[in-house]
């Protein structure tokens, strides 16, 4: 069996998603397709690039991911297909695929970038506007069928790698940014678990906040109380328990947020 | 294998997709099924039935298309089936499969309609208010599961069709209308590609804006800037770069669209 | 074939539903899931309950429910998977169950819990936050893939059971609660049709409306009516037809609804 997820901003309300399924069906019919996120925030290349990177790693080996965030389509962009040690990227050339390969890449696996140019794994007609359905859509499907990586285009070394903000080590702690809000309103910094180890007691700062240590999980606080923890990819993040923290601090990608050892 | 598409009002809250496929997969385990789309608007048929006329030409043949948005549900109005072409429809007989006929006749395919009113076929007991779940997901699950089209009830050739509004030709140019707006804010009138070949220079009017001329993607323009184009599907759309059209003029389904040939 | 169904409160924007597809197809690759609902209110076990114990029914037997809405995460909350007649449910010991263990008791179908605590079953590293995806997805692709339930773990006699609002007998008729609010503002309530039998005319009353009847269906009223009728499932439920009862009338979970025999 072979997986097929597709990460798109299309949301769910146009038939989009459902006729992207109907192309690839049409091509590779025993293929299992997961729906990973349509709700990325239109054009949002970089929370596009953020959730298929944290979430690759729990799919199985061989996996290809389509992720469709594409402001450039029917432009000069190229479309690209990528192999990330065992799994593959399928999407345009904007930098949608760079956590995935940073993955790989801190991984040692060996990453190969292609130019899908070659029209014949496409569909017949190509539209200026849905290349998620008249390229992506078909060229994932010939991969999941057996199509080798190398016949759907041209290897390239040059594909588009997004510089996204690294956390600063600072005198007395880290500096970083919030990167993703998500659901239920938690909300998610580039600072990460290995960045602190050792490090004792803390306080964490942003918006105004100021969060006095880390704890374990939700339930060592009570309701509404306003704490920072780890979250499931080891991320450091700030929540509020039953509750809502972006709300409640105002909090949005690109906020700033330090974390300080207490003397 | 075979496919069912799911084309409801029902939104993805409160479990009713997930019943109707327990019930398919109760008595067809092999089908794939896709989510076309759970949120047409509220017994919005029209809607549903530009959704799913557009979205089905992408489907391999044999593929059973289930859509209830359903006002009438409980009433007597009509459960039926259709073979359009090499593709099925299951729903009620309200118009829903006003597209999908159009479609097929265009193409010049077989259309025959039947009134599914073998209760065999159906779930023991019918609720009269759920026939998605009762009546049409099991007439569905047992078409695709090679029970032929003409045993599910009696062939009928009264069904309801739609009449859409069409756009008109006009001294300058072309007049329509607004039919959807999209999850991106995307304004689609039902002026197509067809209409336009050979027309030239022209502006696009609608809302009290008037649109110089018609590009070919999104990405010719800076973001922010109106624009006219046609969508992937060959209708005229009117859209803003990186933006969100409908909100900025206003535009609802329904209103005004003129093309005009510029002398 | 087996089915996996997956019910959270987690919504579908950040990847995580996927996330718990990814690990339990590289478990169990031939399992079908389906999508219950990802739209439950956030930490709401009740709303989660209610839904998952009048969807199963629906189901084939053998179906496995994972069902994750649990504010407990991580603290000494217990993982739970329990036999229900011939169905299963896998998720947190906090009476998301209670509906669906109801239904398997009143069918006089066989009840076991086991605490899922046996760590070969669950993926390798154990978050905090996160058990949807670390314990509860891998022990139900297990599940599925013919692993005994009794292997999982340690049976237990004590797993929480809610208490649920019951409807009370009235001198005059029932008085019960709205327990669930749907997509189109239909307003649910805990009364139900085998309480109604032979009762003759009624009145409802809720929210200082008074309801006079119930009907069978929505197509008996004229559009914007406020009617009173039984639901799919069997219970009583209120709505406005081709409208939205619950913003009409400002009713909410909790509410009180009486229905009185007209003398």
């Amino acid at each position: 069996m072979k997986i097929i997820t597709l990460l798109t901003d299309f949301g769910l309300r146009d038939g989009n998603v459902g006729v992207m399924k109907g192309v690839i069906w049409g091509i590779s019919p025993d293929v299992q397709i997961v729906d990973l996120s349509h709700n990325i925030s239109a054009q949002n290349v970089v929370e596009g690039a953020y959730i298929l990177g944290r979430s690759a790693p729990y799919f199985p080996k061989g996996t290809i991911h389509i992720g469709v965030v594409d402001p450039g389509v029917g432009t000069q962009r190229r479309p690209i297909a990528a192999r990330l040690g065992s799994q593959y990227f399928i999407g345009p050339d904007n930098g949608l695929v760079t956590v995935l390969m940073d993955w790989a890449i801190n991984e040692h696996q060996p990453v190969e970038v292609y130019h899908t140019n070659d029209p014949q794994y496409w569909l017949p007609i190509i539209s200026h506007v849905f290349h998620g359905r008249d390229i992506f859509s078909p060229v994932g499907a010939h991969l999941s069928n057996g199509v080798a990586l190398e016949k759907l285009g041209s290897q390239i070394t040059d594909a588009i790698h997004l510089d996204l903000p690294k956390p600063q080590k600072t005198e007395l702690g880290w500096r970083g940014h919030v990167i993703h809000i998500d659901h239920f309103g938690n909300v998610a910094t580039n600072i990460r678990v290995e960045h602190m180890a050792n490090s004792g007691s803390v306080v964490v700062r942003l918006c105004g906040q100021e969060i006095p240590g880390i704890v374990r999980t939700f339930g060592e606080r009570p309701p509404g109380e306003l704490i920072a923890l780890f979250g499931s990819t080891g991320n450091l993040i700030i929540s509020v328990v039953n509750g809502d923290a972006a709300s409640r601090i105002q909090a949005k990608p690109g906020d700033l947020v330090e974390v300080i050892k207490k003397s």
